[in-house]
C-alpha cells in the first residue's frame, strides 16, 4: 500500500463526507415540452386549457337537437333540412350551442336538402364534451416527476409548449497528466511511443451525461499550474469537478496538492479495491474528485461516489437495477477492503451464475464486459462456492437472456461464430470467456455451463479431445462437435532473426519464451512436446511467464518481449510473424445433451455450419473446415 | 362501423402485409465513438491499437533488470544507481527495453545517487505488458451490437475515434386537418373556437425517435393538395411516413385517395380498438402509414404496426417488457376485434394486479397514465376475474414498485399529497384512480388495494363514512383517517343568471344539471338532498349525464352546457363560477390495518400531516383541517 493514503477511509465513511459536503441545487429552468424528456418536473404542471377545448363531435355526421329526432322509427323516418335542423360536422368539429347530439353520418340518407333519419338519437351521443380528456387546472404532474416520451402530447395537447424543470448540475472533468494524449481532437497518428491515448475522459463524459450531468472536458492539464489554473477559474461555474488522474503516489500525482492549496482535502484513499486512491476535497464550496486513473478504477469510483453526490445534488433517485445471483465458485477477496468484483452472468435454470472476470484495475475490457458488479463489504473474506450474492446489474436483465455463453480455450472462430450469429439475430449474442480448455471442460462436468470449446491432445492415444471428455464428464450426456482443424506453431520474429527451427530451440539459452496459462489446450501440447524431446521445463526461458490468449502471446512476440511462443496460425498473419506450424489440432465445442435441443444452440449450429463461418476462417488463415460442424463423439 | 372499412383485416394480417412491404435498409455511416451511444454497429469492430500500446510500469517506481536485484535481502540491501542500474518510472511510463521488472517508490531507500532495497525484485513485476488490456486486431463488437456507455471508452481507447454504424432509418410525420394548430411553432393564443392543438405529431415524434427513428415533421397540410405535394416530393429521402390523421370517413378524409392517387392502399381499417381506421399503402415502394387521430389510436396503431416496421428495416429487435398480471375483475371485450386496454399495475404480495383505465379512444391522459397495454385477441371474449394475463409494460418494472395508489373518490387534496411526496421522496409517487367512494371500499373489502377515499353520508345517522364503512368492511382490520374537511355546494355560472338558491331549484324545467355518477359521495348527496326535499329525479333535468370528476362539472357549468352542478368549493374558484354552499362534509382516507404498517404509508401520512399540505388546501379555498390525519374509527 502507498504511504501516501495510509490514512484510507472506509468507503462508507468516504460517502458520508461526500454526501455531507454537498447542498442541494434548486435551481430551475424553463425549456420546451418537446425537448424535456428524462428531465424533472421543479414545480406541479397543471393544464392551460382543456382538452378537448370546446364541445365537438366525436364522429363524422349531423349536429342535431336530440328532441327533434325523438319521434323517429323504421317506418317514419324524420327528415331535417340541413343547415337549419341539422349542421354537417366531422370528428372534431365544434358542436353549435343548439345542439346536443351528433347522428353518425353511416344512419343517414343524403336527400339533398335533407337528411332522413330513421332512430331517434340520444342526449348527448356522439358528442365530447368540453375537457373530457383534459381539464383545464388539472394537476398533469407532481414536482419532481420524470418526464416520459408519452408525456410530451399530453404536455403539448394541454397547452404547454414550455415547462418548469430541475437545472442539470454541470460537471467537469480535468483530465491531467503529461503522457496523455486526446485522439479525439488531435490525429491518432500524432500518438508517439510512452504516450497514451486518454480515454477515461470520454467514459467520466458518457456515465455522467447517461446520468443526468451537463458534463463537459477540458483539454487535458499537462502541469500542476495548468491543473491550478483550470480549477481556480471553473469552481464558480461547475456543481462537480472530477480530476482524473495524478491522485497516486508519483512524481507528477499533484491533484491532492492543488486542491490543499486551493481549498480543503477532505479524505484521500478509500479501503476500496478498485479505486483506492480516489480522493475528494472542497474548492470554493465546489465538491472537487480526484478519480484515479486506472480505468476500471475510475468507473468504479465514479459509481461509488459521484452517483450519489448526483442523487444529493438533484434530489433525484437514480434507478438501481439489482439481482441475485449464485457464486459458481468460492470468491475470496482480502479482509479490510470492500473489493468491486466484475462478473459475466450466466442464467442456468432461472438462476443467475456470477463468473468473475479478470480482477486487475487497468483492464477496461473486463468492465465494458460486465453484465454485473458484486461488492464485497469490508469486513466479509469473500464468498463460498453457492452462495447467493446480491450485484449491481449493468445491463438490462433482459439483454443477459437469449444469450449464449461459451467457457474454454480462445480462438478466432468465436468471434466470427459472435458477429454471425449477431447480424441476423439481433437479440441474441455469444460470448467467450478464455479459461482454458480444461478449465472449461469441469465447468461444464459439474453444471455450471453448457457450452465449451476445447483442443486437448491427449498424450498416449494422440486423439484430440475425446479422451480427455471420457475422461471428465463421466455419465454426463454431451456432444463433441468440430468447429475447425487449425494449425499450432511457433511465431517468431519476421524473419526469424534467431534461426528457431522448432521446439528444441527453446532449450537455447539466447530465447525468450512466452507461454500460456497452466490448462490452456496450447501448454498441454507444449508440455507434451517437451516431453517427447527430453527437454526439461526449467530450461525454458520464459516458460514461467503465462498469458491467456494466442494474440497476448503475438503481440509480446511482435513487439520483441518475447521471441518465440506457441500460437495458432492467424497470429502470425495478424502481427506479421514469421510462423514455425508444428501441428494440425482439432478444436471443439462439447455441449450438454439437455442445451443441444435449446433453440440458442441451433442458432449457434446454423452460424458454424454457414459457407459465411467457413470463408471467413479461410481469409484468418491455417484453418481446415472439412469437418467443421460434424459430431464427433457422443458422450453418457 | 364506418361504410369505408366493412372490409376490415385481422391485425395479424394487416402486420404480414406492413412487414411484407418492407425491405430491410443497409446503408451505414461512419460517425465519432462519442456520438455512438445507442447506435449498432454495422461492421465487426477490430481494435486499431493495443492497449497500453507499449509495455509500461504499473506502478510508480524504478524500471530494473530483475536480475540485478536477486542478491537483495532485509540485512545485505543492493544499491543501484540512478539513470544506470534504474530509471524513474511513473505509472503508465514506458519500461525500457533494459528492465524486465519496477520495484515500487515505497520499497527503495533513497540515497541520492544510489537507490537501496531490501528484497529481490521478481521477473516482469509491476510491469503492464504491451496489449494487457486490448490488443490490436482484438473483436471488441460483432455487427449489429447496440453501443453502450461503457463502449465509448473502450472504442477511443483502442485507438477508433470513429466507428461504422447502421444509418437511423428516416421518418417522415405529416400533420393533417384544417382545425390543427401547431402551438410549438404558433403563439397558443391564435388559438381559435373550433380550431385544435395538433399534439400526435409530437407524441408521434418522441415515440419514433425513442425508437432509433432520425424523425421530422412537416407543417400541417392543410387540404388535399397540399398532402398529395408533400407526400410526392417525401417519398424519395424518407424511410417510412405517416400522415395523421385523415383516414376515417369525414369530409375532409383524403388519406386514402392521395395515396390511391401515387401509389397503392394495401389496407384501410383493421379489426383492432383503438386503432380501426389505421391505414397502409406504399408510394413510389416507400411505406405510407395512415395513422387515426384520436390520440390513443394514435400510439396504438404507432406500437402495433410502426415499431415492427422499424424492425424488419433495421434488423433489430425493439426490446419488449412484458410481464404477468392478474385481473382483479372481469374484463370483457367484443368479438371480431383485438382489443387493447390501458392498465394502471398494482402490486400486491407479488402480483400485478390490472386495473383497466378508461377506454376511449379520445382520452390520452389514460394512456399516459397507463402502465401496460393488454391485448384481448380477436377471438377472445374477454377475460375473467383472477385469470392471470401478459401485458406490455409502459413502464420500467421499478417505476411500479414503490408506488402508492388509492382508489375511490376524487378531491384536489390527493394532487397535493401527490406533490408533496414526489418532491421530497423521488423514488415515490401517489397514484389515484378515480372510481367513486363506494367502489373504492369495495375493492379494498375484496383485498385488492389498500387505500382509498371516501365522503359518503350515512342517510339515517347523518354521519360520514363511518356507517358505510362497517356496513361493507366487515370485519377487515382497516384505519379511517380525515383527510379534510370540505364544502359542498351547487357551481353556477358567474352572476348566479337563473337565481339558483339551493337544490329546490332542481325541479325547475328551465336549469340544466350536471350529474356525478353512481357510486360516488357526492351523487349520494345530492340523491339525500333530493330525497329530503321531496323532489323526485326524473323532474331534474340532465339527472342522466354523468361525469366522473368535480373538474368535469366545473368545466360543463363554465361553458354553459350545464346551468348547475353539486361540486367542493375550489371547483368555483378555479373556474370562475359562483358557488351556494350546502354542507360540510369529511372526505377521509381508508386503509388496511397491514397497509398501515408499511413504510410507504408513513410517507403518505408525513404529506397529509405536514404544514405544506395544511397551508395548500387554504389556498385552494373550502378546507378545514381541524382534524386532518386523525384516526377517526377503526374496523375489525
Amino acid at each position: 500500500m502507498s504511504k501516501r493514503y495510509l490514512n484510507t477511509v472506509r468507503k462508507e465513511d468516504a460517502l458520508l463526507k461526500v454526501l455531507d459536503a454537498i447542498t442541494p441545487l434548486t435551481a430551475e429552468e424553463e425549456i420546451p415540452a418537446v425537448a424535456a424528456i428524462g428531465r424533472i418536473t421543479s414545480r406541479q404542471v397543471l393544464a392551460r386549457v382543456s382538452n378537448p377545448p370546446f364541445t365537438c363531435s366525436a364522429m363524422d355526421g349531423y349536429a342535431v337537437d336530440f328532441e327533434k329526432t325523438l319521434s323517429a322509427d323504421l317506418y317514419k323516418p324524420v327528415a331535417l333540412t340541413k343547415d337549419r335542423d341539422v349542421i354537417r360536422v366531422n370528428t372534431g368539429d365544434p358542436v353549435p350551442s343548439t345542439a346536443n347530439a351528433v347522428i353518425m353520418i353511416e344512419d343517414v340518407e343524403d336527400k339533398g336538402q335533407t337528411i332522413l333519419i330513421r332512430k331517434p338519437a340520444s342526449l348527448w351521443q356522439h358528442v365530447r364534451m368540453i375537457g373530457e380528456d383534459i381539464i383545464e387546472g388539472d394537476a398533469l404532474f407532481p414536482t419532481g416527476y420524470r418526464i416520459r416520451v408519452m408525456d410530451v402530447g399530453l404536455l403539448i395537447g394541454a397547452g404547454m409548449r414550455e415547462v418548469y424543470v430541475r437545472k442539470k448540475p454541470k460537471l467537469l472533468i480535468v483530465p491531467t497528466g503529461h503522457e496523455l494524449v486526446d485522439i479525439v481532437t488531435e490525429p491518432i497518428e500524432s500518438l508517439k511511443r510512452g504516450q497514451l491515448i486518454d480515454f477515461n475522459s470520454y467514459t467520466l463524459k458518457a456515465l455522467a451525461e447517461e446520468l443526468g450531468f451537463e458534463a463537459s472536458k477540458t483539454a487535458i492539464a499537462k502541469n500542476k499550474d495548468n491543473l491550478r489554473a483550470i480549477l481556480d477559474r471553473s469552481c464558480q461555474e461547475y456543481d462537480v469537478i472530477l480530476i482524473n488522474a495524478g491522485s497516486s503516489a508519483g512524481t507528477e500525482d499533484f491533484t491532492e496538492g492543488v486542491i490543499s492549496d486551493l481549498g480543503t482535502v477532505l479524505f484521500h484513499g478509500v479501503a476500496m479495491m478498485p479505486g483506492k486512491p480516489t480522493l475528494f476535497g472542497l474548492v470554493k464550496g465546489k465538491p472537487v474528485f480526484g478519480i484515479p486513473g486506472y480505468p476500471v478504477s475510475t468507473v468504479i469510483a465514479f459509481k461509488t461516489f459521484v452517483e450519489p453526490a448526483y442523487e444529493k445534488l438533484t434530489c433525484v433517485a437514480v434507478p438501481k437495477r439489482s439481482i441475485a445471483c449464485v457464486t459458481p465458485y468460492k470468491l475470496p477477496s482480502a479482509i479490510g477492503v470492500e473489493e468491486v468484483v466484475r462478473v459475466s452472468l450466466i442464467e442456468k435454470h432461472g438462476l443467475f451464475y456470477a463468473y468473475p472476470l479478470a480482477r486487475g484495475a487497468s483492464l477496461f475490457t473486463s468492465m465494458a464486459q460486465a453484465d454485473a458488479l458484486i461488492r464485497i463489504p469490508q469486513n466479509v473474506e469473500g464468498y463460498l462456492e453457492g452462495e447467493q450474492v446480491i450485484c449491481e446489474l449493468l445491463r438490462e436483465k433482459r439483454e443477459l437472456q437469449g444469450r449464449l455463453h461459451i467457457l474454454g480455450s480462445h480462438d478466432f472462430s468465436l468471434d466470427v461464430m459472435r458477429d454471425i450469429i449477431k447480424k441476423s439475430n439481433p437479440e441474441m449474442d455469444l460470448l467467450s470467456t478464455h479459461i482454458g480448455s480444461l478449465s472449461g471442460i469441469i465447468a461444464l462436468q459439474k453444471g455450471v455451463v453448457d457450452l465449451c470449446t476445447t483442443h486437448i491432445l491427449d498424450e498416449k492415444e494422440k486423439v484430440y479431445n475425446i479422451p480427455v471428455v471420457k475422461k471428465y464428464l463421466g455419465t454426463r450426456p454431451a456432444l463433441l462437435i468440430n468447429v475447425a482443424k487449425r494449425i499450432q506453431g511457433l511465431v517468431v520474429t519476421k524473419g526469424n532473426p534467431k534461426g528457431v527451427k522448432g521446439v528444441s530451440d527453446l532449450a537455447r539459452s539466447d530465447i525468450r519464451f512466452i507461454n500460456r496459462q497452466a490448462g490452456s489446450g496450447t501448454r498441454i501440447l507444449l508440455d507434451t512436446m517437451l516431453a517427447e524431446q527430453g527437454i526439461s521445463r526449467d530450461s525454458v526461458r520464459g516458460y514461467d511467464r503465462e498469458e491467456f490468449t494466442h494474440a497476448a502471446v503475438g503481440v509480446l512476440v511482435k513487439n520483441g518481449i518475447a521471441d518465440v511462443g506457441l500460437a495458432i496460425h492467424p497470429i502470425a498473419r495478424l502481427f506479421g510473424l514469421d510462423f514455425i506450424p508444428l501441428i494440425e489440432e482439432e478444436y471443439d465445442l462439447l455441449v450438454t445433451r439437455e442445451f443441444s435441443e435449446d433453440k440458442r444452440f441451433s442458432v449457434l449450429m446454423d452460424a458454424i455450419k454457414s459457407a459465411e463461418f467457413a470463408r471467413r476462417l479461410q481469409e484468418l488463415g491455417g484453418y481446415k473446415t472439412d469437418q467443421t460442424g460434424k459430431t464427433k463423439y457422443v458422450n453418457g
